[in-house]
């Protein structure tokens, strides 16, 4: 089994796309995913792209995917944050998973940066054992807050 | 009292730091800020900033920040991200902090976003009460992860 790690190109957006439909199906929200493939073309790519994705090959096909963009901390300065980790359902337990974060770590480290952050669902314990294995923070006592476009039209609405 | 809320420009950096120094303070981590305010002038501003500040200001006075970026939701697309938001101890109570947060969410609209977001520590009741009833969405089942710059070296060590 041939694993490669690489940075995607404009024409992986779709097996990129199609691993983050597979993963908000498993998430029970298809429905959430509002970009199309030609979102990720246009803005992954170029001079003012606002991510970067590696894929994980296995035998010349694409099973995995890392997407990752700079954040600004207030306390540490530009921090590389991965947004999304993906590794195909049939394709677990091959490392493909390990061998992406490992490439994300690398990446920031060649950055310079001073953190490299991500965020866990709480009940993903095997996911959380894990980070905290390879030195990550899992900060608990954190919550996300998200306005969503609803919420951003009733927010304005009412000033 | 006249209170203005306004893009910061470089010379506004030293007055954003120390709300930065403050809350790091109050946080009991004063020592966590590693960045400066020529770091703060540098990558708030020109072609390439990594981030926009907003500062309250209170005749005349800078008493209060907020800084945002973009992120990239893979099922929404361009997120606005509310990094911090700060208003100095004595100036609680007077609607800096609301005000704030209307102008990211405005410009937030502005930029066509489908989503602002920013994080909160679960202990601040005060503040999730108050995020809820402007119509956002408190994720408690959310973990961030952080991988620090001693981490970032661990992790590359072990490969």
């Amino acid at each position: 089994m041939k694993i490669e790690i690489r940075k995607a190109k404009k024409e992986d957006m779709l097996a990129v796309y199609n691993l983050i439909k597979a993963l908000a199906v498993f998430e029970k929200e298809p429905d959430a995913v509002e970009i199309e493939v030609s979102d990720l073309e246009r803005d992954g790519f170029g001079k003012e792209a606002k991510f970067l994705c590696f894929v994980a090959e296995v035998n010349n096909k694409i099973e995995g995917m890392a997407l990752v963009y700079m954040r600004y901390s207030t306390w540490k300065g530009p921090v590389l944050h991965l947004e999304d980790l993906v590794v195909n359902q049939q394709m677990r337990g091959k490392q493909l998973g390990t061998k992406l974060l490992d490439q994300v770590v690398v990446y920031g480290n060649q950055l310079g940066v001073k953190r490299v952050s991500w965020d866990v669902i709480d009940w993903n314990e095997d996911a959380i054992t894990f980070y905290e294995k390879k030195g990550a923070n899992v900060m608990r006592d954190w919550d996300l807050v998200q306005l969503d476009e609803k919420g951003i039209k009733e927010y304005l609405s009412k000033l």
